[in-house]
């Protein structure tokens, strides 16, 4: 492929800055989809220091003005509005606001954050976190993330062996050790949890197998934060005649847990009796 | 003890009902409060059904206005006092004067329960249960309601040998078994779980043995119901200077459990490691 | 396919016994294996009384003289020996002696039983079980025996759609809850427990995923009976650079259970700390 | 007390060695036993390097032929009798006479190790590990057991207040999470865990709470080694009338584990249904 369809082709990847397809094209052809996206990493990391900031600062603020209007990348967009940032309450879009403004006082770039590998309280947990970093460190910090944020759109762009782990994987099952087999029909839901509420992102039912048809979440990244698994136990053990004091010792079993690594597998089983019930972070 | 002794000892245990401790008192000396308390249940249940209407109708209702106005027996005040029943919103005051009319309509007689053995949400979960109930086996339940009402009474009037058992107890102990011991320093929640909300009962700390210094609770009788116990591990993992990911994978676990025999002994334990945890119904 | 190709088809899977094949050949042709086998076993069960001993008397002593002369059927022999039945010390030879003895003394034919089925303890436990049936019972328990030897024979000889399930598997894995993975490299045996003494079956080594690259046993029946899973999982934390007192905690971990359903799957994970462990039958 | 009384009191706990008595006597009165044993060893230590080897070198040989000839201080008898010490077979004897042997070229006084606190296997194990220890570490070793042998003397000798901790505790209890509740009437075993061969040590029952009504071991130090507790838990669902398939998936569970601590407190819970098991180390 020529420079110019390379450019073409990579277009919108890297945020209003052509020269980093421009300055990867001689090092091609490319063995993998990975190889090509490390190849764009290395022209961004070889460039003098100020031209890796102007780089960073081709970013917009993150929930700020631009996103409301509208007046960014397109890719940006749908990102954003992938986590609600484009539709922020007022007290929100302040919030936002002022972490921006401080990033920018202590940086002189904006912050950068792979907004789909994360959830909306943990990009604010890593906007306060990384405030605390000093410059350097920030700095590569915010490059890391445009790696984490092209290597997604890359992903959805082009087709080829060697492509890039970009998505993780969340399942479940639920295994009856009363009864001595897989827990069918038990209805299960799947919360975000963030700090002030929690918010509904699924919810299913344990087929033969005790398993979800499909899994919670695959095909995408995990976004890093918190999250409750409910199971119905309770109506699960009812239905199979058990007679049980009322109410049930077990009923609607919670269990919360986190997630770091968004391109990780988390299968999270519930073993259970109508006494007791284990769980533990499985792959 | 005469006749006359015998009664003033034990006014105000059966609601406005002289006849009971008289009908009793030709039966003692008793070996024991049990045997006490089953025979002033005897002399209720000997007496005709109209007998037995009246003497349940001696009963206040549940959240009505008397108990608003304080024109009930000073037992019943501090026992509906306990549940809140005192001081309804007025949507709750107007859910129970439904409830209570309708019981009365259906039965002739107030609904009667003991209110220190239930949540409040069980309360009205035994309300409307119990408004299915046909009319023989309802009049046998509300005797057998005073039955644990009066227990509860006695139990705190008098002093003797053979008390009836009239409390539960609720304990916890926490063990980190990826150190192989007790869990020291673990902050825990215990919530009362109702419809819409849940309301802290207690917050303690683990101990060196990774128990609780006194029960969560003891002497008094478990309200049925349901409950969450929070276990704030994270916490403890990061004290122990354990190098986790974040967000951990466990960081406050909850355990949401039922309560069915108020004079029961539920030991509910949480035996954790950073990435996996059980629980059960123990004794 | 002719009556005569079909009889020659499946000569041998019925011991000596050619009307079966011509019975059923009327009934072809067979949607599926699993249709012809019943087809086969129907003629069976609808002949005389008389007949159905005579077809059951067919079949060769278990551990008898004519397994050791190795005087039966080409697919018995490699059947018995499967269980080590033609060379049985002169006390177990004799133990079976007095069993058949017995057995064709109370029933007036041999006992019959599917040994791929069976550990060999399982075949004297069914046999010692069996005796105390009543002769119509038994008569039905010997041929539904001959139905899993058929069909056992039966799925190696055809091809078709519509096999019978007669394969069972055994699998495990281990997980690693103190480090929260899986245990890599960790030693595993399988044995078969007898009364007296247990015979090692298969070694093993977890993979990456904490699973064997196989499974213990799949392909054919589990044999019923007992096994124990014995779980190097001392070295396992030794090598992970746990500093643990000495001796461990947990060293070899043993775990002994049952199979009951030869065509079952039977999943015996391992979940493991150095102060803890869990299993369960999963699927 | 004056010094002869004093010193007569001791008599016998330091094996032969009169002047360990003498030299503490100054320092009394002790306001514990623990501090008088402190002076004690602190005695010992205060040596020169000879006169401690001539201290180690006042203790037999374990194993060796004067224990075999019963002559050795009486309390040395009834602690090496109690390991099997004095009845060794012929080719055991060879072993220790073997290791006493090497022992003594190698550190020029006899092997010396609190046999109570260990199990014979792990006799054999301390005995060759520590032919590896540099002289000095040996040395201090042997000073090491020595305070552990004299300890335990001096608590059986004398009474007073601020008795040093000797006893270890090892219990168990059995809960079921089918019912919810405690198992009761489980048969239980322990067994000490050789090389070679495993003992029996004790079997029990189950009381109405699960556990077993006195500790498995206590009052004496728990010997460090290996344990196998078999709990026949079959038995307690078949008494229980379930109906489970044959054979049961879970007969007779062994727990198999390591004592390190002579004087901790070992919890081996089994917490259980027909299909699961786990068990940990509480406290």
């Amino acid at each position: 492929m020529d420079a110019a369809g390379f450019c073409a082709a990579l277009d919108g990847i890297f945020e209003h800055t052509p020269w980093v397809a421009e300055g990867a094209h001689a090092a091609g052809p490319f063995a993998s989809v990975s190889a090509l996206h490390a190849a764009l990493m290395a022209v961004v990391r070889s460039r003098p220091r100020a031209a890796r900031i102007a780089f960073v600062s081709a970013h917009p603020d993150l929930g700020g003005k631009a996103a409301r209007a509208g007046d960014i990348a397109p890719a940006s967009v749908a990102e954003q509005a992938g986590l609600g940032l484009d539709r922020l309450s007022d007290a929100e879009f302040s919030r936002f606001e002022a972490l921006n403004a401080a990033y920018r006082a202590r940086f002189g770039f904006p912050f950068v954050v792979c907004v789909r590998r994360l959830t909306r309280d943990a990009v604010l947990d890593a906007f306060e976190r990384r405030l605390g970093n000093d410059p350097e460190a920030e700095l590569a910090a915010a490059i890391e993330e445009i790696g984490f944020i092209t290597r997604l759109r890359l992903v959805e762009r082009v087709e080829g062996s060697g492509m890039p782990n970009v998505a993780g994987r969340l399942s479940t099952h639920v295994l009856d050790t009363h009864k001595g087999g897989p827990a069918e029909g038990v209805r299960i839901e799947l919360y975000e949890v963030g700090r002030s509420a929690r918010a509904l992102l699924r919810e299913t039912v344990t087929n033969a197998d005790g398993r979800t048809d499909a899994p919670l979440i695959s095909g995408v990244p995990l976004r890093a934060g918190r999250y409750e698994l409910v199971f119905h136990i309770g109506a699960h053990f009812a239905a199979r005649g058990l007679v049980l004091p009322e109410p049930a010792f077990l009923d609607t079993v919670p269990i919360r847990f986190g997630v770091s690594d968004p391109e990780g597998h988390y299968h999270v089983p519930l073993v259970v009796t109508p006494w007791s019930y284990s769980t533990y972070r499985g792959s």
